[in-house]
């Protein structure tokens, strides 16, 4: 199925979501931070037609978001997060709390392992720790950072 | 196209997905936070096709992420951000710090309104303030936390 791609688009988060706009990557993904490590782990897990999986196994790994990993003593091999994968977790993390924020169950925690208390919800923060809103902020290309705005008033 | 839902999954990461793991309704949503309203608006911007962006605008409003509004003196109607799809612009700020840590181009850069500098990047933090990384964290069963471990040594 061809179809529009972003790998190109000015926007960061076109682009991101080249690699984890998909459904079923973004779950391959969340398995292997879950443990998964071998294609039939991924398959039983996910219960995902093997087809599909071959696909986005090899599409992630092209995009750098996994590593093929040789298995000692075998000719196959299994999948690893990269450091560029493991940055995805904040990602994986922000869409779990919008989840749970929507009215649904928060069967799990996320906890610091050191004390088992709870994490934070994850929320933006001003340069002196301010909490903000998504109305307190306003993306502004980053050469324009610092400068006084002449037309327009930041009072709010 | 038939394909496996994930509206009744346990995972609140897959039910989420069920909403923005498609590439082009997550770029509705950053469009509706640019300020679109408009059918037209959405098809402009994006360069979108009428028939998908009429299909994953219907979603997006059956998912209660976006509302149809009427526009006045008008038979027509446009689509508004509701507060669940407010909800969304961490989780666009979290793909889009992805993107860019993976050494993308900034151009544009998050600031707060009310003095113009730079917003923190998303991080998480314990319930004292310490940020942590994916590897200090653990995803556990609600009910038990705050429950010491017996079988397992929490020093790490």
């Amino acid at each position: 199925m061809k179809r529009k791609t972003f790998e190109e688009d000015a926007c960061p988060v076109a682009r991101s979501l080249e690699a984890v706009g998909d459904t079923w990557s973004v779950l391959i993904v969340r398995q292997a931070f879950a443990g998964d490590r071998r294609f039939g782990e991924f398959e039983k897990s996910l219960g995902i037609a093997k087809n599909i999986l071959t696909d986005r196994l090899r599409k992630l790994v092209a995009l750098g978001v996994l590593e093929q990993v040789p298995i000692e003593g075998s000719a196959h091999h299994e999948y690893a997060l990269t450091g560029k994968g493991r940055g995805l977790y904040l990602v994986l993390m922000a869409i779990r709390q919008w989840g749970e924020g929507c009215g649904g169950p928060a069967d799990y925690t996320l906890v610091d392992r050191r004390d088992r208390k709870p994490v934070r919800p994850l929320a933006f923060h001003a340069h002196d720790g301010r909490e903000l809103g998504a109305d307190d902020m306003e993306l502004v290309p980053t050469a324009e950072v610092g400068k006084v705005r002449r037309a327009r008033s930041t009072a709010g």
